[in-house]
């Protein structure tokens, strides 16, 4: 059999054996209409998709092409290798090979009967160079940013794609509870990052984090345990960690973890692209009480701010909260990050990727809305000491929300040497 | 201790003790003297280097920052989180903070005297909207290309940094020694690639392979056994593999590693931020001597190849050869890919990223040069039944050419059941 028969015969029984759930015409067809109403309220008259999860968002594929979306039209898929997997994949019902770019102008006149007066794009994300060839191939369009529209639709989740949150949170729960076994004194933090990221695969874990930024990048193996908690990097979290080298200063290290420091774990799990964010706490041995009462801290932040998310609550307050209830429990110079370092937000939007709307935090006053998701994180810093803090994914419901994440949130202790007074 | 104090104090000689190596003065000003000569060419008053991996090239850190580089004058690292930190890992000595871009145009005019009349941007990864708000930063000045610099510079190693790759080697040495323990009957493949993943992290492995574009991703869990090493996916590669859904459709999948199958491992490894790419083949009891012989030529091709490596040999023409040879060798129909599918190079070069220059590939016609590093790998693919493939990072050295990725060629047998003829 040859190869395009053999994909178009066999592929989806065997990847659907295998685990593989694809997205159905009707999700796609509702998150048409939601992207297009986004469309209409700006004057676009197309969409070219490049960026790759608003391409999977759209066309349930991720193989290497774009997606044209105009308003009213059927949207067309134009693929750039493998044609006949993505037409496995996508249920569009229109789709097209390129062989190059030049192709794109006519590819889209056919489709639409003509060339469109505005095309929206993802300039937040799509880079120069590209776009310079774009205004040579469409010399008569105006060129508009679209991105806000993609994070708008985006932010509100459908119920398949919260059943996919699941499904990765069902991953971090089993990694979480072979965490208590894996554990042991003397491994190095990445040792254990590494032995983590080995047991979410093995459950099905993507092993990506995807984050929509040119530098930003993620990665599962945020293990920290004492003064690496107290360590802050390049990303805009509250505790960066010492990493493994200059080239990635961030997350486990080669540092041995030690009886009695807080081990703080941030693990996220990702299940056909959806993502869930999540840390806990370990220790080898019990951790110092003032570790405890900061992790109890935190414990209590997270509850105090859950009991007011509900459609209409708005962000920005709910992070002033937090940082009030911090203030009152004594840890006002700590919470978020060192002094001068405090990271301004509780909560970030999470889905496909890791950095979405809403955000929970300073300067961002709007409110929240049924079937949002986001991963909830206060967290306390002892510089040159450590770090703990608690982290859950959750979903806005119609009168409150749902943890996602649910597995215990008690500080795991494995065993360890009597500690000396 | 404050935080700040901490870090001036402490950071460096904890990081190191924990093996990191930090770049020095000489070498980082041994680039910029290589990236000037490339400004000159171009007429480019000042470079504004925005991407990680050039930052960290040029900078020694990978805190989040923006490096100034002028023509003449000393550059500026322009840090917006940890600046302690990047002082302790950069050796740049102006360093300051930017808490808001637009300090941007101000900054620069204190450290030039003056604003750029023309200003270096990578504009073949910049976003459109970061490149629209430098624009109005800057009016007067206009924005270049200078994409090719960084390539042009970064594509010949220093011995320095073909010393980090060697520790990326040592890293992949040590996994598939490993990786002979590990494989067993009845593991998944990506339970495979998930403990090579943690072998390797034990050993120092960053994780995350780097790669120069919007929605190519890379990753070291690349393990295609029997069929799935014949399905094609949206990366540019010979075989793309099952992968775990629609979201992400490439390498290790669910499906059970039987025996007698061909398993394809091509695992990359990453030190310093700097890589290497390996490929070798395992199997549970014996397989097939179609794809002993299929791997054999593998094996042929690139020796073929590498004995014309050294500088001055052109790139394309590296690459013909090789077809020709495969072709010789009864492979034209399964050498790179499936036919219609088959890719069109035979190497691609390596080092911070995956996607370097130089390219054994058609169209390439460029001569190598000494310490250029490239990963070559001639793989075989059979649709529906598995591929072979055999991958090697080595540098082009003054008369021809060392392979850094040094272990055992041969495939790699682990005890399986009599097979039932």
């Amino acid at each position: 059999m040859n190869h395009q028969d053999w994909v178009r015969k066999e592929l989806r029984a065997l990847s659907v054996s295998l685990g593989f759930r694809y997205i159905p015409p009707e999700e796609i067809g509702e998150r048409l209409t939601r992207v297009r109403a986004g469309m209409k309220k700006q004057d676009i008259e197309a969409l070219l998709v490049l960026q790759k999860m608003d391409f999977y968002y759209l066309s349930g594929t991720t193989q290497d092409g774009i997606l044209f979306v105009p308003l009213e039209k059927k949207p067309l898929l134009i693929i750039r290798r493998e044609l006949e997997r993505a037409k496995v994949e996508s249920p569009i019902e229109n789709v097209v090979a390129l062989n190059s770019n030049r192709q794109l102008p006519s590819l889209i006149k056919d489709c639409l009967g003509d060339i469109p007066h505005t095309l929206g794009l993802e300039l937040d994300v799509l880079p120069v160079r590209d776009y310079f060839r774009l205004q040579e191939l469409f010399p008569d369009t105006q060129l508009m940013d679209a991105s806000l529209i993609f994070r708008d639709t985006r932010k509100i989740k459908t119920p398949f794609e919260i059943n996919l949150m699941r499904g990765a949170a069902e991953i971090g729960r089993k990694v979480y509870l072979d965490a208590r076994e894996i554990l042991k004194e003397g491994m190095t933090e990445i040792q254990f990052g590494g032995l983590l990221e080995a047991a979410a695969k093995k459950y099905g874990h993507e092993g990506l984090l995807r984050v929509r930024s040119l530098n930003y990048e993620a990665y599962s193996w945020h293990v920290l345990s004492g003064l690496s908690g107290g360590i802050v990097s390049q990303s805009d979290s509250p505790m960066g960690g010492l990493g493994l080298s200059p080239a990635f200063p961030v997350g486990a290290s080669l540092k041995i973890m030690k009886a009695h420091e807080p081990i703080l774990v941030d693990f996220g799990t990702c299940y056909h692209g959806y993502q869930v964010d999540e840390t806990r706490m370990f220790s080898i041995g019990k951790m110092d009480q003032k570790f405890i009462d900061a992790y109890n801290a935190c414990r209590e932040i997270q509850d105090a701010v859950l009991e007011e998310v509900r459609p209409g609550a708005d962000c920005e307050a709910l992070f002033v909260k937090s940082l009030r209830l911090a203030e009152k429990l004594g840890y006002k110079e700590s919470y978020l990050g060192p002094p001068g370092l405090q990271t301004r937000f509780i909560a970030h939007g999470i889905g496909l990727e890791l950095n979405e709307l809403p955000f929970l935090a300073s300067g961002q006053s709007y409110p929240l809305e049924e079937r949002m998701t986001f991963a909830i994180e206060p967290k306390i810093v002892f510089p040159g000491e450590g770090s703990v803090g608690i982290e859950n994914t959750v979903v806005v419901t119609r009168s409150g929300y749902e943890i996602l994440t649910n597995v215990s949130q008690d500080i795991f202790e494995v065993e360890g040497p009597v500690k000396l007074k």
